[in-house]
């Protein structure tokens, strides 16, 4: 059974350095209290291979031992508190890939 | 001085099993090969948060002890050989995003 990941990358908000303050300050306590999570990792994005402006600011990754690990912390009440935190200070929205984590 | 992490985000490809195959066969060999890569993760799209298909079919990302080392990484023999692979057999692209790794 392989490990599951969630990646959250940010779109590009509209003032990046009241959004970056809020990721550090109040975001990422949310995140590592989810139930499950069993490593959390986070990336400014600060540019792009071809030097495009880059789609995401910001890039984090979760990793859950399990799908049903990853469900049940994202349904707890403490998952349910970071997102609701996202759709507070992303106000651009971000997007959520689920991903089977390869073990080599 | 932060750590420097490419993500690669790969399109979905027009024949997945071929896309993956290759990836796995042949590309992360590549990939391990990089000089100065710490680590090399990858994990296969599996869905979305909202339950909308994913924009990508394939999260990886390589971390390097600085922008130095990612950069004289990219610009060797090995780098030039993975990129030149990715765009041989992702053939509906990737997305390669450049970011600083928070230490905490």
């Amino acid at each position: 059974m392989p490990k599951i990941r969630l990646t959250v990358a940010y779109n590009q908000p509209p003032d990046a350095d009241a959004f970056l303050e809020h990721y550090e300050d109040v975001h990422t306590a949310l995140a590592r209290t989810i139930p499950g999570v069993e490593t959390f990792e986070w990336s400014k994005v600060v540019g792009t291979a071809t030097g495009e402006p880059p789609r995401y600011a910001l890039l984090a990754q979760l990793t859950f031992e399990s799908m049903e690990a990853f469900g049940a912390g994202l349904a707890s009440p403490e998952g349910q508190a970071a997102a609701a935190d996202v759709a507070s200070f992303a106000t651009n929205g971000a997007e959520m890939f689920i991903s089977e984590l390869a073990e080599s």
